[in-house]
C-alpha cells in the first residue's frame, strides 16, 4: 500500500484531546454569554451555491474561495457549482431573507463555526478556522450597537479577557470628515484605505498613500499628527451628516460605557476598518495587554440588498475567536480528564469491574476501564498517565468482603471502602482537595 | 441585482433557533454520557488530501464524495485536490496515525461532526449531516467492544430512547458459518452481501440471489427458515474460529447485558452490516418502537493498514444522530428562550434598562431589551411574541421610587419589586410555577 501524508492538508489542523477541551469549554462559556443576552442560535450549512458567494468580497476575497466541483457526469467539466462559506455573514443573510417570515421581526442571532479561505498560511493563520459573531436583523436603533457590543465584551470579560479598548467611529463621521477636510466624495472610498493603514505606515505613510492615489488632503493629515484630534474634528463637523454620526456615536459609546470600566471605549476618529459594507458605527476592541485586536464590528445596513429587495438594518460583531482561544488557552487550568481508572483483576472478575464503572457514571461521575490487561501495578500506572485521579480495585478478596480498594494517585493514600459508599466518598475527597 | 435562489444547497439545512436549540442540548447530553465512560474529543478538518479519502468507500461511495476545486493558477486545470470528509473514521484513522505518539497507547476517542455525502437528496437523507463516533484505538480485548456498546447504550438512554434491542453477531462467526455450510471461502463476501438483504427480500429473496451469484447453500438456506437458527448454529460451529467467535459474542454479550434490561442484546447469527471493513464482533441497536436501526458498530482491525505499516486493532460505533434527533425532537419540551424582556420607556430612561439587563445578566438571567421603540402595550406583546416569561418596566415612576414592575406574561400578574431584588424575584417565580 502506498504511504499518504499523514497530517491534514496545508493550513487546517488537527486537534487532539486537550486542546479540544480548552475550545469546548472557551465555546460553551460564550455560548451562555450570548443566550443571556438574548441572542439566539442558528445555523447555515458549510456550502452554498457558488452564487450566493460569488462577488461579495471583492476580486481578493473572491480567489480565496473554496470551489466544491460538480459531481456524476458533471465533474469532467472541471467546473464548481458550490464553495465552502467564506465567512458566516454573508450566508446569514441568506438565510434571514429566506426564512423571514418565521423569524421575529428583530432578529438577534449568535453563531460558532468553522469558516474555510485559501489563505497562505501562516503563524496564527488557517485555511480552516472558527468564526463567532452576533448579529441584529431588523432594528436601526442604536440601542442594537450597544447590546452587540455588550455581549462582545460580556463573552472576552467572561473567558477572563476583562481588559480591552473599544475604538469606536462611525463610516458617516469619516464621510463627513473627509467632506469637511475637502476631499470630493468620490475619492473617499480610495482615501479610507489609505487612512486605514494608519496604524501600520504612520501618518507620514498615508501622506504619501494619499498622494500616490491622487488625492489631496494635506490639512486633514496635519490636524491628524496633532494631539487630541477626535475633538479638533468635533468642531470642523457642522454638517448635518456630522452632527447626526457624533451623536449616534456618543449614544452608543454612553450605553456602552455604563457597563464598563472608565475609560474603555472612546471614539476614535481615525478608525476605518477595511470592509466597506459599513454604513454606520464600526468598532474594534483592543486587548490591553497584547495591543491587537481581538473583535470587532459595526452597522451594515445594505448588506441585505444582495438578496432581498427592501433593505433591512443590520449591526453585529465578530469575536477574533482563534486569537482568542490561543490567549485564553495558556491561563487556563488543564482540562480535566475521566476521574475513576476502574482497574481489572482478572478476566473472571471483568463483570464486576464493569459493574463498578457503571454504577460510578450512573451517579454522573466519569469513569473508564482497564483495558490492557496488565498486572495491577502496571494498570496504576497507566491510570496515572490517562491523568485519571482514583484507581479502583475490586478483586476477590474486596468482591467478598463488599469492598472497594481506592487509591487516590495523588497523594498515594489507598483505602477500602463499601461498594455503595465508593462514588460519594469519591465526591467528598475532590471536595477536600 | 439578479435575483439568487434563496434556500440553501439541495440536500443541505438550515436551523432556526428551536432547532438548534434542540439539537444542541441532545449533542450535549451525549457529549457528556461519552465523557462518563472515559472517551476524549478529538477534531479532524472538514476536508482531506484528496488521497487520503480516495478509494476508501469503494466504487459507489467514491462517487459521492464531494472535491474541491484546486486553487490559484491551477483552478483552470478543472483538478480537484482535496475532498469534504466522507465520514468520520477515515479521518480518525488518519489522525491516530498521525499523532499516535501524543496519544495513550489505549486511545478512547468520540467526535461529533458533519460529513458531506453527494448522495441523492431525500426525506431523512441528507448531503450534509452530522455523524457521532465512539472508538478505541489500540486495544484487542472484548472488553473494549463492551464499552463502546456501553456508551452507545447509555448515550440512547439518557436522550430518552432506552427501548432498543442489540443484535450482535461477529464477523468471524459469519465465515465459521459459511464454511460449515459448504461456502468456498472464496465465496464469502459476496454470499455475505446476499445474506444482508434477508431483512429487506426474506429468504427467498436470497435463495434466488445467492443461486444468481453462482453460490450452492441450500443447506444453510434452509436452516435459517427454521425457528431457532441461532441455536442450530452453535451446534454446527465446531470449528476453531467458530468456537473462538462464539466466545466472543457471548462474553460481549455478557458484559453489556448486565447493565440493561433482560432481553435487551442478543446473539444474531445472521447481521452482516454492510462495510466490508469489519474483522470480528458486529452490532445494530433497533429501536423497538420504530423497528429500524438508531445506532450500530464493530471491530475493524485491518483499517489501520491504510496508514500504517503495523496493524493496530480498532473497534468502535456510531449513534445515527440525525434519526435520533428527528425522534427525540418531538418529545423534548420547547426550548427555553430569553427569560426577561426588559421594556424601553423612552430614550432618556434607556440607560436605565440597560443597566437593568446587565444586572439581571450578570446574575446568569437571560434578559433582552427592548428595540423595537414601540409603545409600551406593543413591546409587552413583543416580549409575549419572543416567548419571554416576563416583562419589566423601569419608567420615570419606578426610577424616582427605585423599583421595577415586573409583569409576569403567562398569568397577567403584574407587581412592583425593588430594584435589587428584581432577580431573585424572577428566580422565585421560576421556581413556584
Amino acid at each position: 500500500m502506498t504511504q499518504t501524508p499523514l497530517a491534514p492538508p496545508s493550513g487546517s489542523r488537527d486537534f487532539l484531546p486537550d486542546n479540544m477541551r480548552h475550545r469546548l469549554a472557551l465555546l460553551a462559556r460564550i455560548r451562555d454569554v450570548f443566550e443571556r443576552h438574548g441572542f439566539a442560535p442558528m445555523e447555515t450549512p458549510a456550502f452554498e451555491r457558488l452564487e450566493v458567494l460569488a462577488g461579495k468580497y471583492g476580486a481578493e476575497g473572491d480567489k480565496l474561495i473554496f470551489k466544491i466541483l460538480k459531481r456524476g457526469e458533471k465533474a469532467a467539466s472541471g467546473e464548481a457549482d458550490m464553495a465552502l462559506r467564506y465567512d458566516l455573514t454573508v450566508p446569514a443573510v441568506r438565510f434571514y431573507a429566506h426564512r423571514r417570515n418565521e423569524l421575529p421581526r428583530i432578529f438577534k442571532r449568535y453563531q460558532m463555526g468553522p469558516v474555510w479561505r485559501a489563505d497562505r498560511p501562516g503563524r496564527g493563520r488557517f485555511r480552516e478556522f472558527l468564526q463567532c459573531d452576533v448579529d441584529i436583523f431588523g432594528s436601526a436603533s442604536p440601542l442594537a450597537d450597544i447590546e452587540c457590543l455588550l455581549a462582545l465584551a460580556a463573552a472576552l470579560t467572561e473567558v477572563g479577557l476583562p481588559d480591552f479598548t473599544i475604538r469606536l467611529n462611525s463610516r458617516r463621521v469619516l464621510h463627513a470628515m473627509m467632506t469637511a477636510y475637502g476631499v470630493a466624495e468620490a475619492d473617499h472610498g480610495s482615501a479610507l484605505v489609505a487612512l486605514d493603514k494608519l496604524d501600520k505606515i504612520s501618518i507620514d505613510g498615508v501622506r504619501a498613500e494619499l498622494s500616490e492615489r491622487g488625492i489631496a488632503a494635506e490639512a486633514l493629515c496635519e490636524d491628524i499628527a496633532r494631539d487630541n484630534f477626535d475633538k479638533l474634528l468635533r468642531n470642523k463637523l457642522d454638517s448635518e451628516a456630522g452632527r447626526d454620526g457624533l451623536a449616534e456615536i456618543d449614544s452608543i459609546r454612553d450605553g456602552v460605557a455604563a457597563g464598563l470600566p472608565a475609560g474603555a471605549i472612546r471614539f476614535d476618529p481615525l478608525l476605518a476598518r477595511g470592509l466597506d459594507y459599513y454604513t454606520g458605527a464600526i468598532y474594534e476592541f483592543i486587548s490591553d495587554g497584547i495591543g491587537s485586536s481581538i473583535a470587532g464590528g459595526g452597522r451594515y445596513d445594505d448588506l441585505a440588498g444582495m438578496f432581498l429587495k427592501d433593505s433591512v438594518p443590520i449591526c453585529g460583531g465578530s469575536l477574533g475567536i482563534e486569537r482568542i482561544l490561543m490567549l485564553v488557552e495558556e491561563r487556563m487550568a488543564a482540562p480535566t480528564p475521566t476521574l475513576a481508572y476502574v482497574t481489572v483483576w482478572d478476566a473472571d472478575t471483568a463483570a464486576d469491574s464493569l459493574a463498578l464503572a457503571a454504577r460510578l457514571r450512573e451517579t454522573g461521575l466519569a469513569a473508564e476501564i482497564d483495558l490492557t490487561g496488565a498486572k495491577l501495578g502496571r494498570q496504576f500506572r497507566t491510570a496515572d498517565d490517562r491523568g485519571c485521579r482514583f484507581a479502583l480495585v475490586r478483586g476477590p478478596e474486596e468482591r467478598e468482603a463488599g469492598l472497594v480498594t481506592v487509591k487516590d494517585l495523588n497523594s498515594g493514600d489507598q483505602q477500602q471502602v463499601a461498594l455503595d459508599a465508593v462514588a460519594s466518598h469519591l465526591r467528598s475527597a475532590l471536595c477536600h482537595s
